[in-house]
C-alpha cells in the first residue's frame, strides 16, 4: 500500500536519513512536499528525484533560486513561513517534522491539525510548546511518533502498554565528552573539546548540549509531555556507550529497553513503518564485541543542566520555553568565545531566575516568550 | 474481573511464587485445582487457604494423606496421573503448568486441549514434545505464555511484533559458576562447586544444567518451538550478570530487551496479568548500582552442551527428547559421583550418536523415546 509523505526539513540530517530509507522502498511512498530553509538547488534535486508535488523554502529570499532550479518541471515551488504551513497541511499520511528551532513550531502544528501521523524530530515543539502541542494532538486525533532515539526507544518499549502500568521511564545519557572532567577542567573546557561527541555525529548546537547535558534536560521535558507518567517517574541514567537508548520499567518489575546502533535511520525507520517494521541496512547489534555496558548516576553538581530542566518542567508554564531560548543564546555565546563552558548553565539559570513570563496559551505567545527570553539572556550575558 | 486458575505443581518454587502473587490480589482469582506430587499436607493447606475446588496428588500412594488432611472440607481430593489430567481439564481461564519432568507432559496437553491460557514452566513439554505440543496449541486455539525468564523476556519483547520482522532472537546465559574455568579445571569440577549458581537460587538438576550450559541448550530448543524464526536466527550470548533476560532484534536494527531481577515472580506476574500488568513487590532495577553489564560469545569448546542442543534441534524428530533424557541421566550420575563434570556432556553426545529412535508422533511415543534413551544412557555410562 502506497502512503503519502511530506518532509519538513528535507535537506537536514533527519531529512536525508528519511529520504535514504524511502529510496530503498520507493514504490511504498508517494512524496507530497519537501521543504528546506534555503538550500534551493539541493531541495530541487530531491523534489525531482522523488517526484514531489511541492517544494518549499522557508526563507522567501531563496524562492527565486528554487523556481529556477525547478523550471520545466510540474513541481510547484513556494517560499516563506506561510508556505511551510501549506506544505504541512497537504494531509500526507505521514509528516516528518524535522525543521530545527522555533521556525518548526507552526508547520508542526499545521501537520497535527490534519489528524494524521507526525514523526516528530523538532525539539522546540515539545520543549517550548508542549502543552499546546499535546492538546492539539488529542483534539485532532493525530498520532505523534517520536524520532529522537531516546523517545523512540520509550515509544517502542511502551508499545501496547499502559502509562498507568509504568513504574519508571529511564532516559539514558552518554554523559558527553566531559563526563569524567572535574569542576576545574570544565571551567576551562575549549570549544573544540566540547564539539567531540563520543558516540553521535551531530550538529554543533546539539553536541554542546550533549557536553553540558542540557540535551538530556530538553529530552526530559519532551518525555514528560510525550509520556505523561509524572516527573517523579522519569529519571536519567548516564550510559556512556549509548547502546541502550532508553527504558521503561513496569509495575511488575519488568524493564523493557531498546538498544541499537547510533544511527538515526533506526528510529526513523521505526516511525515510517509503524506499527510494523521495515528493513534498514544498519548492522546487527553485537554485544560480545561491544563487551560491556556501564551505568552511572548523573552528577548534577558538575552538570546542572538536567536539574535546571527538571525544575523548569516542575515550574511549567513559560519556564521550559525560557530554558530553551536562554540555552540557545548561551551555547551560541560559548561557540563565539564570549562565555566559558560552565557559564552556559549559569546563564540559563540566571535567565530563569530573573523573569518568568506568564504561561503562553498559543504558538504566537510561545514565540513571544522565546524572543523575550533570548533578549533577556543576551542582556544578562553582556552585563555579567 | 475474577479469573479462574489451576496450578499444576503448586508446592514447587513456581507454584509458590504464583500463589504468592495470587495472595496479594485474592479477589481477582478463583482457584479451581492445585496439584502436587506427594506433599499432601502442604497441598491440603494451600487448597484450604485458597478455597480450591480440587486438590490432586500425582502419586496415588499419597492420596490417603491428602484425603485425611482435607477431611471435613468440601474440597475434592484425587490422586494419580489421570487425576492430574482431570485437574488440567477443568477449563480454568489460566493453567500454570509447573510440574517438573515428563510427568508434566500429559497434564500440559490436557490443559492445552481446553483452548485457554497456559503459563508454561515445564521444560519437557517443549523440549521433548515440542512439535506435538505446538500442533495442539494451534489446533485448540490455546495461548501459551512462557514463564521461563528468558522465554518470557522474548515474549515481552515480541509483544505486538511479527516473527517475520525478526532478525535475531538472543538468549542470554549467565555462563554458570565455571564460566572462566579451563578444560583441566572443568574435568575435576566438584559437585559442590557446580551447585553454586552465581545469580539464581534453583534446584540441583537445573543448577548443574546451568554449569554445563545444557540449561541454555534446552532453552534454545524451547525458544525454537515457541518463536519459530528458524535456528539460524536464534543465538546465545553469555551475560554473567543475568540482568538482560533475553533480546529480540528487528529487521530495522532496533533491539528490544527485557531486564529485571533474578526473581521468578516477575515473569510469572507477566503471565498472570497478560496482556496487562500487575504489581509485584520486586524492587526496581538500579543500573547505576549494578554498574556494568558484560557480554561474551559462548565457548562451545569448553561448554559443548549448547552445540549438542542446537544439533539435536537441527536433527529434529526424537533427538531433542533423547538429549533431554540422556542429560537427566548424566546429571543424576554426576550428582551421585559416578561420572565427572565433563562426562555429563560427553555421555549426552554418545547417547545421541549411538541410536536415534524414529520421530515420536504422540505423547505416548515421546514417553517411550524418553524411557529408551534413559536406558541407553545408563548402559553407556556403566560400560564407559
Amino acid at each position: 500500500m502506497t502512503r503519502s509523505i511530506t518532509i519538513l526539513g528535507a535537506t537536514g540530517s533527519i531529512g536525508a536519513s528519511t529520504l535514504d530509507l524511502i529510496r530503498q522502498n520507493r514504490e511504498a511512498w508517494d512524496v507530497k512536499a519537501l521543504t528546506a530553509n534555503c538550500s534551493a538547488k539541493e531541495l530541487a534535486a530531491l523534489a525531482i528525484e522523488f517526484g514531489a508535488e511541492m517544494a518549499v523554502v522557508g526563507d522567501a529570499a531563496c524562492l527565486a533560486d528554487l523556481r529556477e532550479a525547478l523550471s520545466g518541471t510540474s513541481i510547484s515551488a513556494e517560499g516563506g513561513a506561510q508556505a511551510l504551513c501549506e506544505a504541512a497541511s497537504l494531509g500526507a499520511d505521514m509528516t516528518v517534522a524535522a525543521i530545527v528551532g522555533c521556525a518548526g513550531l507552526a508547520p508542526v502544528m499545521a501537520a497535527v491539525e490534519q489528524g494524521k501521523c507526525i514523526a516528530l524530530a523538532n525539539k522546540e515543539a515539545l520543549v517550548s510548546a508542549g502543552d499546546i502541542l499535546m492538546d492539539a494532538v488529542a483534539r485532532h486525533g493525530a498520532t505523534l511518533l517520536p524520532t529522537d532515539s531516546e523517545h523512540n526507544a520509550i515509544f517502542q518499549c511502551l508499545d501496547g502498554g499502559e502509562l498507568a502500568d509504568i513504574r519508571w521511564i529511564t532516559l539514558t545519557a552518554s554523559g558527553g565528552p566531559f563526563r569524567e572532567w572535574s569542576h576545574e577542567q570544565l571551567a576551562s573546557a575549549k570549544r573544540e573539546q566540547a564539539l567531540k561527541h563520543p558516540n553521535w555525529d551531530m550538529g554543533a548546537k546539539i553536541t554542546i548540549d550533549s557536553a553540558t547535558m542540557m540535551n538530556k534536560g530538553l529530552e526530559f521535558i519532551e518525555a514528560w509531555h510525550l509520556f505523561p507518567v509524572g516527573l517523579d517517574r522519569l529519571r536519567i541514567v548516564v550510559h556512556p556507550q549509548s547502546v541502550i537508548h532508553s527504558m521503561v520499567e513496569y509495575r511488575d518489575g519488568s524493564t523493557l529497553a531498546q538498544l541499537g546502533p547510533s544511527d538515526m535511520r533506526v528510529p526513523i525507520a521505526s516511525c515510517l513503518a509503524w506499527p510494523g517494521r521495515m528493513d534498514t541496512s544498519c548492522k546487527a547489534l553485537d554485544l560480545p564485541t561491544i563487551g560491556q555496558l556501564t551505568f552511572f548516576e548523573p552528577d548534577e553538581d558538575r552538570f546542572p543542566a538536567t536539574k535546571l530542566a527538571r525544575e523548569a518542567a516542575h515550574a511549567g508554564g513559560a519556564a521550559p520555553a525560557v530554558l530553551n531560548a536562554a540555552n540557545e543564546v548561551a551555547v551560541a555565546a560559548f561557540l563565539d568565545g564570549q562565555i566559558t563552558f560552565t557559564q552556559i548553565s549559569s546563564l540559563v539559570a540566571r535567565t530563569l531566575e530573573t523573569r518568568l513570563p506568564p504561561a503562553p496559551t498559543s504558538l504566537a505567545e510561545v514565540l513571544a516568550v522565546d524572543a523575550e527570553a533570548r533578549k533577556l539572556a543576551e542582556e544578562l550575558r553582556e552585563h555579567a
